[in-house]
Order: structure tokens, then C-alpha cells, then sequence
């Protein structure tokens, strides 16, 4: 038989109907023919009421006892789904993360994935069974305590069983029906892709389109499994939703695949550093070191020995960026004249694996920025993303003017 | 190092406040130099919340599946104790049952505990933790599925693990000080006892004396476990509460150490049978078939070949009671002329193993009850119990004229 792994997410799973509304869906995969692993996350709103008491219990926690508490929930919704599988004459059982065994790492709260021996599921398979499903999230350690995955686990999970079981697919169902060319909430000319890149989807991703978390789609990349993203509130067909696949199975594309934004950056200037052989590491170090996620670089040209050092991280760690730097100023590891904190900007970008062949794709969004009258504050690139930094406050009209030059509401 | 189990039931559990509150009698515990074993029940409420979910997504469930759903709560609790305690700069880590593992039999939902291995935690005591909390009612069956204990499964698996660890002593923290000598509800006068014998507190549990679960005091009575009962919400010392212990560990007692009532009993009366070797088995066959749970017996003397046979049951099992007579007369098993069914009465009984040594309590106590003209309808006597089936109404009048009559205000 082949297999298919189905996951649900919190929303999808959130009470006993939309449970049973998706063991619809697999109790429909089932009469197709396919044996289906199911891969389930907590009910939404669950994972954060453990994390709250947890947090309150011990704000320091030991993380071996947060992964036991917080890998509960989906425990829960593994039985329940099992059950209700069982009630519509599908024949299901449940699998916790150490009964597969889900081998991971020791790295408590954000373990990576080691092994899954199929033996035990492919027995069950053999034996007359047609859903195992299994609690996302969770695995086990080599001390044989309970660990998770950390944020998008249970995609993670159902990625990692569809590699190891060489599954047709992994379908990811969650609340929105697919991946887009931009967010339908800023324009309403954006479209549904039916195909994305990898790479494609990893940059929009990591760009704040929160579909599928970016370890995911890695992984998915890695193992060449299809991966696609539909509603757990329509009704889908083999073509619903998103496919997330290798760049030879998408027959035609555009050049650009979609405009990503990430509304929470704010722009850090160090103002005249003292220019020196590992001046970089100097500052980046301290940065890293306090937990402050740089995303964007930029710096100047040196006049006289001093240049200016510009770069971007969210918001909500300006303050700490802040600190690090007095701090390393204080200890004489670095020298400026002054720091610069604008937390009025946002990012934007382009994507597409088109850009490789196509030249002239920065050059139109940086037109069709300054037709608007936009002012780029910072620029980067890479491959197949081209991002800039502006101010909020033309965010959205960054992203509707940049849907429109690169023709994204029509398919290539 | 002297160990101590302490059990702590789902109201001494029912919130991160009381959680704290417990693990101060834990702290206090090491301080006194034990090694502490803790069992926790889930947060209250959260077992019935899940027990819900699954009864509405299976009425039929799969006990496996229930299993898995159910134990949850648990494992929440034991992390949460065990984080709490690290706050408390106490070293202390979580179990579930199967890490341990408590091995169970395969009987889902209403497992037995097979054995529980010492070894891992007693390593990890010699490597300085002074604190194992285990998940309570849950365990690990043969097949590698989770297996829970059914009701009262946390204070058994409390028992259990006194025995395995050679405890000094199990501690039962609940929302009493103790057992009394009656339901202080009843009486002002009732006296909470020091000590009680295993067998007295083994009467009063199956009379509805809910402190205890019936199961985990005769595991305590087999295995010889200490069993202290007092409260999570006072401050105790090494006397608080009750010890149920061994008779000989009970220098000087009452003849009756309590008087128990039961409000929810129903008398079935089955009018003229015909009375021929056997018929007690064709009554009492499909009464257990049907499920209900036959108290008392009388069997009046026979005349003329027939005999009127009365029995007692929960009120709530009065109508699967009489179709079960009825298909038994239709199937021409059994022959009567009349059921008659009075929902009126209540059980009272006295309980005390100086019955044993002592002559006339039955007389003393029929005494009390004619005193107060109160009609005795059924009259059962075991070693060291008197129970009387007589009108709801005169329930509370009984329980005081018996606390009055035994002398149970005051310490034997």
C-alpha cells in the first residue's frame, strides 16, 4: 500500500468536531487505497496553558521536565483522533513519541531527530491497521526521557515520518488553504500558488510567512518529500492546496514566486566605529551572545579609520542589542560615537528561484519602490531573494506596488 | 537513607499554589533526612475533563486508547511537582509509569500492578536526588501500551511503591485530617482516631467512608505498608492524621472504632420463590451478569416450598436489577410472585475488630436502635462488622444513637 502522512495542526484538532472533521479527511485518504500516518499537535490552546505553568512554576526550568509537561497535549489528541478514527470503522491506534521510538538528540525543549524504525507502525500496517497516528512534537532521548522538537515540531515530525516511511506525500493541513503570492490581507490581487520551490518556500518562511516552519521545508528539501500545505476546512481534492517540491517538478514559473514582508525590524547604526581588522566579530559576537538575531548587515565605507556598522533585528530586542553594545563599549572591545535605534522600519522582499536565470529583477523592484517614492534605507541578497528595509509605514505599499511589476496575481 | 512515599490526591494538586504548598511538606520531608517518593493524581478536574472528551468521541471506547488519553493528567502534575521542587533547591526529577517502569497487566483501564522495579530510582537517589516524583495511576502493559489502574489508581500506586521501596511509611495527603469515628457531618461528636487496623479501615472504605480507596488498603494490609491519612491543607507532625496499621501496632482501642453509613441502598424483595436447591445461584447468576452489585442476602424460612429471598443494591441499579428477574422468570429460570423495591432505606453499620473479644455488641447496638424506635429491616454480621438496612429517614438518628451507644466521643 502506499503510505500517506497527514498532519493536523492546533487549529485543525482545536475540539472534538474539527477532530472529527479530520478524521474525515483520513478516513477519505484510507478508501483511496493509501495506508496514512497521522501526526497530530495539541489541541490549540493547550501547548500554551502547560507553558504557562511551567513558566510560573520556574521561570529558569529544567527542560527535561517542561519537554514531560508540554508534549502532553498531543498526547491527548493522539487518543482522541485514534478513537475517533475507531468510530467511523477505521481500523487506528495511537503511537506516543517513545513507543515508535522517536530517537532524537538530548537537547531538551529543541531536540533533532535521530531515527524512526519503522518495524513496530509497518508490523500494524501489515497486520490489518490503516492509521497510525502519532503524537507530534514529541520523541525520546538516550537517557530514555521524554524530549520535543521545539516551535514546529510537529511539522517536523510529519516531515521526518514521511521520509522515513517514503511516503507519496506529506500533507500539512492548517488554517489557511495554501501558500500565496503575498498576504491576501495587503492586497487582494494575491494568488494561491499550486507549486513552490523549496528554496522558494524556505526564504518565504524564514520572511515571516508562517505557513510551515523553515525546519520543516529543510528537511522536506533534504529527504525529497513532497510536501503540501492545505485547509483542514474545505473540502480538497488532489490538487488543493499548495505542493512544496523540487524546482524540476514546477514546469513553469514566474520569475519572482512571492513578496514576503516582516512588519517587527528595527534598524541599529553604530555611528563612526573605529575600523579595524575584526571589528565585525568585535560586534557580532557580543550580539550573539546576548541573544539578539541579527538579520541584515551593512557597512559603510571607511573614512579615516571609522566606518558605520548597520544592521537589522526585531523589535523586541532593541534594548538588549542596546545593552550588549554599552556593555562592550564599556569593556573597550569596541568604540563608537553613538548608537542609532530606528524601530520604524520593515522588511520586504522578493523571491524566486526564476531569479537565477533572469537578470533586471532588482533593478524593476527597485523601480517600482521609487515610482511610490519609497526610500530604501538597507539592501540585501542572496540567490533568490532580494530584501530591503523601508519605513513601516509604506510597508503595504511596498508589497501591493511590488505584486503588481512582477505581474504576481497572473500565473507565469 | 530512610524512605517515605507521599501521595498527594487531584485537590492537594489542584492548582500551581497547591503544588507549592505540597512540595513544602515534601521539602520538609528531606529535611528530616528521607529519600521521598511523591505520587501525584492529576490537577482535579482534569481527569474528568479527559474522561469526558474520550466517552464523547467513543461511548465504546478503546480501553487502550482511553489509557493513553486519560493517564495524561498525571504526567502534567509530576513534572510540575518535580520543577517546583528544583525551585525549592530540593534535587528532584519526574517519572511516568512506564519509565519507571510499573509493569501492569494488559487489563486497560482497570490494570494490576506486576512489579515495580527499584533499580533506576535507586540509583538515582545514591546520586544525590532526594526527590522521585511518579505520575500516579499509571503504568506499562506487556504489549508496551499505557495501562491505568482504574479508581483510586494514585493511592495504589502510593502502596505499591511503599512496598517496593520498603517504605517507612505512606503518606495519603487529602482533603481530610483523617478517618473519624464518624462522618462529622452527622455528629459533632465524631473523634478523628489515631490509629485504625487495616481491617476496620478495609469495612469502612466498602461502607462509603471515601478516604481511602478499598484496593490500595488491602495492597497496604498484604504487604504490611504503614498508612498514614491527613490533610494537605494544615501543618502536620509525626502524629498528625490516622495510622492504619496492624492491630498489634493498636495498643488499646474501643470495641467498635466507628460507625459507617451508606445513604444510596435500595431493598429488593423477591416475593414467593420456589425454593428448591440452586435457586439462590439462578437469582444471584443474572443479577452479576447484569451488573449489579448484591450487598446483603437474607433468605426468609421457607414454607410450603417457597420462600421470600431478599437482597440489598445501589439505589441506581434497582431497574437493571428487576429486568434482570424479569428475563429470568421469562426464561422460566427463576419463579416468583412479586419484586417489590423499597428505595427507601440506608445502611448503618458498626465496625470494630474488638467485636471479635467482646460479646453483645450486636445486642448493645439493637438496643440503641429500639431506643430511638427505629425498625430494623435487614440484619448482616461479619467478624468485626454489624451492618442494619432501616428507613432513610431515620439515617442521621441512628449514626448519633450508635456514636452515643459505643462510647465513640471518647479514645478506648
Amino acid at each position: 500500500m502506499p503510505i500517506l502522512v497527514m498532519k493536523f495542526g492546533g487549529t485543525s484538532v482545536a475540539d472534538l468536531e474539527r477532530i472529527g472533521n479530520a478524521a474525515q479527511k483520513v478516513a477519505r485518504e484510507v478508501a483511496r487505497g493509501y495506508d496514512v500516518i497521522v501526526i497530530v499537535s495539541a489541541m490549540s490552546g493547550k501547548t500554551n496553558e502547560l507553558v504557562d505553568w511551567v513558566e510560573q512554576t520556574s521561570p529558569l526550568f529544567d527542560a527535561r521536565e517542561y519537554d514531560a509537561v508540554v508534549s502532553s497535549g498531543e498526547t491527548v489528541t493522539a487518543g482522541l483522533m485514534a478513537l475517533t478514527l475507531q468510530e467511523m470503522d477505521v481500523p487506528a491506534r495511537s503511537w506516543q513519541g517513545w513507543q515508535v521510538p522517536l530517537h532524537t538528540t538530548s537537547a531538551h525543549s529543541a531536540a533533532r531527530i535521530e531515527s524512526i524504525p519503522r518495524d513496530h507502525i509497518d508490523q500494524k500496517f501489515d497486520e490489518g491497521m490503516k492509521v497510525a497516528v502519532v503524537a507530534g512534537f514529541q520523541g525520546i532521548s538516550p537517557e530514555g526521557r521524554i524530549t520535543t522538537l521545539g516551535r514546529g515540531g510537529s511539522d517536523t515530525t510529519a516531515v521526518a515520518f514521511a521520509a522515513a516511511f517514503e511516503a507519496e506525500r506529506c500533507d500539512i493541513y492548517t488554517d489557511v488553504d495554501g501558500v500565496y503570492t503575498t498576504d491576501p490581507r495587503i492586497t487582494d490581487k494575491a494568488r494561491k500558488l499550486p507549486r513552490i520551490a523549496f528554496e522558494e518556500m524556505l526564504e518565504l518562511a524564514s520572511l515571516g510567512a508562517k505557513v510551515l516552519q523553515t525546519r520543516s521545508v529543510e528537511l522536506a528539501m533534504r529527504n525529497k518529500v513532497k510536501l503540501r500545505v492545505l485547509s483542514s476546512f474545505e473540502d480538497n481534492d488532489e490538487t488543493s492546496g499548495t505542493l512544496v517540491c523540487d524546482e524540476e517538478d514546477i514546469m513553469e514559473s514566474n520569475v519572482v514566486a512571492g513578496v514576503a514582508y516582516s512588519r517587527d525590524e528595527a534598524k541599529m547604526t553604530l555611528v563612526s566605529v573605529a575600523d579595524r581588522p575584526g571589528i565585525a566579530a568585535a560586534i557580532f559576537g557580543p550580539l550573539s551572545d546576548a541573544g539578539v538575531n541579527v538579520d541584515m548587515i551593512v557597512q559603510n565605507i571607511s573614512e579615516e579609520g571609522r566606518t558605520d556598522m548597520t544592521f537589522s533585528c526585531p523589535t523586541n530586542q532593541v534594548s538588549r542589542a542596546e545593552a550588549a553594545m554599552e556593555k562592550a563599549k564599556a569593556e573597550g572591545e569596541i568604540n563608537y560615537h553613538g548608537l542609532i535605534a530606528d524601530t520604524d522600519v520593515a522588511k520586504v522582499s522578493v523571491v524566486g528561484i526564476g531569479m537565477r536565470s533572469h537578470a533586471g529583477v532588482a533593478a524593476r523592484m527597485f523601480q517600482a519602490l521609487r515610482d511610490e517614492n519609497i526610500n530604501i534605507k538597507v539592501i540585501t541578497t542572496s540567490e533568490i531573494k532580494i530584501s530591503v528595509l523601508i519605513d513601516r509605514k509604506y510597508m503595504e505599499l511596498a508589497v501591493q506596488a511590488l505584486h503588481d511589476a512582477f505581474d504576481l496575481a497572473t500565473a507565469g
